[in-house]
């Protein structure tokens, strides 16, 4: 028999923090390629664009307008699906047909008053401001909801309607699946080693260096070892933090400094503004403020649909969808790829 | 307060085969969608394409000539993620660097000869002929294999990259994650009860008839309670049946027959081919042959990502991906869509 090598022989890998496998088929990138092709993404967005209902000054669908905002300008979303005051269904009939209370807020957050912006192409002054901001609404809205989730989904093959940049906080009375299940998986790990999962984890990452793709004295941005999508990346502090509202000044000025780096490396690997779903994952608030959460670490979770180029995405459908997620890359193939991106290519420059 | 009405008010629905919650936000499809539009799927596909590898008598990737086939096809990958000799990766050291070793078998199966035909244009017989060789498969690879998936992506816009009629069968030396999720959910649900958790719904559905797309004596397609995607469909036996290869003669036909049914009313709602990832799941194989399985009920899963019209999709981005799957319709609102889609729209023709 061959010895076994994971760049070129199939295997599984367990994903701890949701208790499942993912197969690993890095033979499998040779395949020719037919399929469905993506627009990338306009070239040419107008740094002001009257029509457009996030831009300072604009009216929005509900009549309301946008104040001259000069940094981030939150407010609440125009379609939410999540509203404050929804009835109970009553109770459940049946163990097949039950359903539960959901009620909530959905807010809109504006990173800049400028549309022609992302993330990595703001100044790092800029980017603090945004992190300010998602730590004074986990601390707000976090007094009264167990969770709190921040994600941006970026680029319209993600789903995005809007080219300007901003992200979606939804607050729900309940943990949603996959926090619920971050949370099992936390603590389970937690009680049999005495200590938290990421925590170790970054440790382990920081030591072998084959998946970080930068880093810096606070924090680790790495393709996780079970990473799902082709360029999946794990962002996490280095110390041993539970929410976002934890994180002293340095830690938000390094988290900007390090999101940046990231976004910049991700903007060229394919020379195109990168599409992904970004979101933050903490311990959770509300009623379990209370409560000793001392397994859970803070991170944040980047998922990138590209695959092979900045119009061909992978698909996860078919026996993803029905059986288990596979990839055809390993996560240390890919971290090599993005490492080394930021320095042949010039789409995006560090600023 | 309001009373509650399941239309017009948020609320979470829970799915028992997979133990978590789904929120359905019935008011939010009055959204104004400003975001991706995909391509509508091509309307003329040759009826014979010389350069397409799925076509009789063709040339395919590894120089294999494809017979002259004139009903289905099977052959194996040529580019499979799942190989029979991978070599095993160790013993672990870590436990948050687990791996295992995958092994399996990977086959394309065309349904017909030509590329200008889909399940819902081809004849009865030809449905038939495809069913027959899904339950010789099954029986087949099913000796060695715990498992053993069959799945067809249709349509571009689900990762489907040759328009000829076919689907896949991957089998695998392991229980996926999703099989096994299930397995799990139905087993604990037989032991609470004493009957198997598919055919106390397929009963009650019939009954409420709320979310019946099609029925007939032998099978019942609902938009099940939980649905997540728009349109999503379960189709199953009245009977207790655990496996395709446990289907009578007639079932088989009668299967034939509402999936075709099914297929027409899909293509007819928006006057395109409908694109989806659809799979069977049944009792597990292999080694589980010799088990009892009598919590399992054989379904498929339909999941179409089409949600307004042909091309404005549904994106499972964001939240869903980072907190918890979320729905703009109701399943009740969508059974009546699909229902009269048939006589409303002359797209496909029931032969
Ligand atoms: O094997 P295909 O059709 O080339 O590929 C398609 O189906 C596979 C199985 O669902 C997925 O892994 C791929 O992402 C998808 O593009
Ligand atoms: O709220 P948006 O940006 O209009 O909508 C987008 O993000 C939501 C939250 O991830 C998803 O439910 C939608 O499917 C997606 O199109």
């Amino acid at each position: 028999l061959v010895p076994f090598r994971k760049d070129k022989h199939q295997h599984l890998r367990y994903n701890p923090l949701r208790d499942s496998w993912i197969l690993v088929s890095a033979h499998r990138m040779k395949r020719p390629w037919a399929g469905q092709v993506e627009k990338p993404p306009e070239e040419q967005i107008p740094r002001y664009d009257p029509r457009n209902p996030l831009c300072p000054g604009n009216t929005r669908a509900n009549g309301e307008v946008n104040p001259d905002y000069e940094s981030t300008f939150v407010f609440d979303n125009d379609f939410p699906a999540l509203q404050p005051d929804a009835p109970d269904p009553g109770a459940d009939q049946h163990p097949l047909f039950q359903s539960k209370a959901a009620r909530g807020v959905c807010k809109v957050m504006c990173f800049h008053p400028w549309s022609d912006v992302t993330l990595p192409l703001m100044k790092k002054e800029e980017v603090v401001k945004v992190i300010e901001k998602w730590v004074e609404l986990v601390e707000e809205i976090g007094i009264t909801y167990p969770w709190v989730q921040i994600f941006e989904n970026k680029g319209a093959v993600m789903g995005c309607s809007n080219p300007h940049p901003h992200c979606q906080v939804w607050a729900s009375n309940f943990l949603p699946n996959e926090p619920a299940l971050s949370d099992r998986c936390q603590r389970k790990y937690y009680e049999k080693h005495g200590e938290p999962l990421l925590l170790e984890y970054a440790k382990q990452e920081a030591e072998k260096k084959e998946r970080v793709v930068v880093e810096s004295s606070d924090w680790l941005a790495v393709v996780p070892y079970w990473a799902t999508w082709p360029y999946q990346m794990l962002l996490l502090p280095r110390r041993h933090v539970l929410r976002l509202n934890d994180l002293t000044t340095e830690e938000r000025e390094g988290l900007a400094d390090i999101m940046k780096r990231l976004l910049t490396k991700y903007d060229n690997l394919f020379e195109v503004s990168f599409p992904y779903s970004m979101g933050w994952h903490g311990a959770p608030t509300g009623p379990h403020l209370k409560e000793n959460n001392s397994h859970w670490q803070l991170h944040a979770h980047y998922y990138p649909p590209l695959l092979r180029s900045a119009t061909v995405k992978k698909f996860m459908v078919g026996y993803e969808m029905l059986a288990q997620e596979q990839r055809d890359l390993t996560p240390e193939q890919v971290m090599y790829w993005i490492r080394v991106s930021g320095h042949c290519f010039n789409f995006a420059v560090y600023l």
